[in-house]
């Protein structure tokens, strides 16, 4: 890793960055990690959120249908197989597998049905598809999610980063109501924490955004709100989906078409912002006053 | 899912199983999941392992230092991203990025340098390499691990799963000492539990077995002792490395040559061990009883 890459984090152990865009955590920076984790998971509690384990492919099929592949190709990462005939794998293992630079001499691979989750509530609307939802549902997790980017920064830029979720499935005005609490309980949390995050209107990163209507749409009616660390790093997000994965999905909340919602904690970024505001050692976050 | 993919599993509510060979889990199931992950990790403190959370993705070049891509090439999952010229990404979002089938129409690919981690253990020795050790290392992981099977059933055989292990890196005398302590407790555990496993042993599951000279050492000095619930499922491992892995990786104890071995829990394994035995309620497991 070079020292540029490092810069804030040079005395952190218990960090190692590899070149892939990830990272190993263990010692004290884990420890930080997992009570970051613990931090987010009662604030979920608050809203008596069911805590789900997700998989870590999210069929492609049901991603289509958010129109996911026009929207963020450029982010998608697949897992991919080998074609398994004797015939071609044989013909994997009598070449050179692995070229001198480390690449991978693929042969025919099998059909790529599958993603590597993108975002990890996507997995709560697939699980929820077609039901009817007689009171609103409140869902967390904190799952493994996958962006290919241009570069990788430790802890601020990774190709494999964990996300924890809180999510709200609905009505409008449950979802609206959900996500207000959370913006104006989280607004006094950063001040009584003294950690220097701003919150800021966002858009999603489409490709091509000038010639999709998607973007166009969140410039104009703005339906995320990120939290930036020091004015460039975000370092989670509140969105607000209207009925969009409702409609995908055909989810309903008591017969009408489902709203949903979800607050969005980057674990790494978090981690990288209470490191470099507050170094390793006893970390005494404020508690989130927060009335549902 | 069909009926004879779910026998044994009909009646618990908090597993949803996949078409794409993974689960979700939540309510009792989560909970039973989470309650056998801190047992474990319970072990691991006996031999004060050091717990690293890894990443999911391990380099190519760093797996073919074991000869990975000629023993198992029927089992690589590798992430792919499309080539990020706006020429390429253009030519697949003008297309149809999905066919009716739900697979991707891929257009050209990013060089493949990675691999979705096979086992949890490997990350600990790309980590320690060309390290000489003054005492023996104890690491614990709970990771996920990826291998691709001709057929997949819920909980025994995932695509995607977690695997608990605990590894130690040290004189062969250590791991030796290592090894015997856990199958000498873990007998006794399941004697006591009341859980129908055996210890028997196992080969890995290599690629044309039997032109493999790692196979035919591994039939002759077996080193893979496996935990096999009923006769039939595999719900963990005791593996002696020998010095595989030092060598490979340039470990030395002491300025010797580095031994290693590891004890490997299937999380999804030991679920469903526990589910069809004993049912969702009143988990009520024997203390291990194990002298370090």
């Amino acid at each position: 890793m070079t020292a540029d890459q490092m810069r804030g984090l040079e005395n952190i152990e218990g960090l190692i960055w590899q070149e892939n865009g990830q990272s190993v955590l263990n010692g004290e920076a884990l420890a930080l990690y997992l009570q970051l984790d613990q931090m987010f998971s009662n604030w979920a509690s608050t809203w008596k959120a069911e805590s789900w384990k997700l998989p870590i492919f999210i069929s492609a099929k049901e991603l289509a249908k958010l129109d996911y592949f026009h929207s963020f190709p450029h982010l998608v990462t697949m897992p991919v197989t080998l074609d398994c005939s004797d015939e071609n794998l044989n013909a994997f293992t009598a070449g050179q597998p692995i070229d001198a630079s480390g690449v991978v001499n693929l042969t025919n691979l099998s059909p790529v049905q599958d993603v590597l989750t993108p975002a990890a509530c996507y997995h709560f609307y697939v699980a929820h598809q077609s039901q009817n939802l007689l009171s609103p549902k409140y869902l967390t997790t904190c799952a493994n999610c996958f962006r290919r980017e241009t570069h990788y920064l430790p802890l601020q830029r990774q190709w494999s980063f964990s996300m924890r979720e809180i999510v709200c499935i609905g009505s409008s005005d449950e979802v609206k109501h959900f996500l207000e609490t959370w913006k104006n309980s989280l607004e006094h949390f950063f001040a009584k924490a003294k950690l220097d995050v701003q919150f800021e209107n966002a858009t999603d990163p489409f490709f091509n955004p000038s010639k999709n209507p998607k973007y166009l749409m969140q410039r104009l009616d703005p339906v995320k709100t990120e939290m930036i660390y020091k004015k460039s790093l975000a370092i989670g997000s509140i969105n607000f989906h209207r009925s969009y994965f409702g409609e995908a999905f055909k989810i309903t909340r008591d017969g009408e078409e489902a709203y949903s919602g979800c607050v969005a904690f980057g674990m790494e970024r978090w981690l990288y912002a209470v490191l470099t505001s507050f170094g390793l050692t006893n970390l005494d976050l404020p508690q989130l006053q927060q009335k549902v």
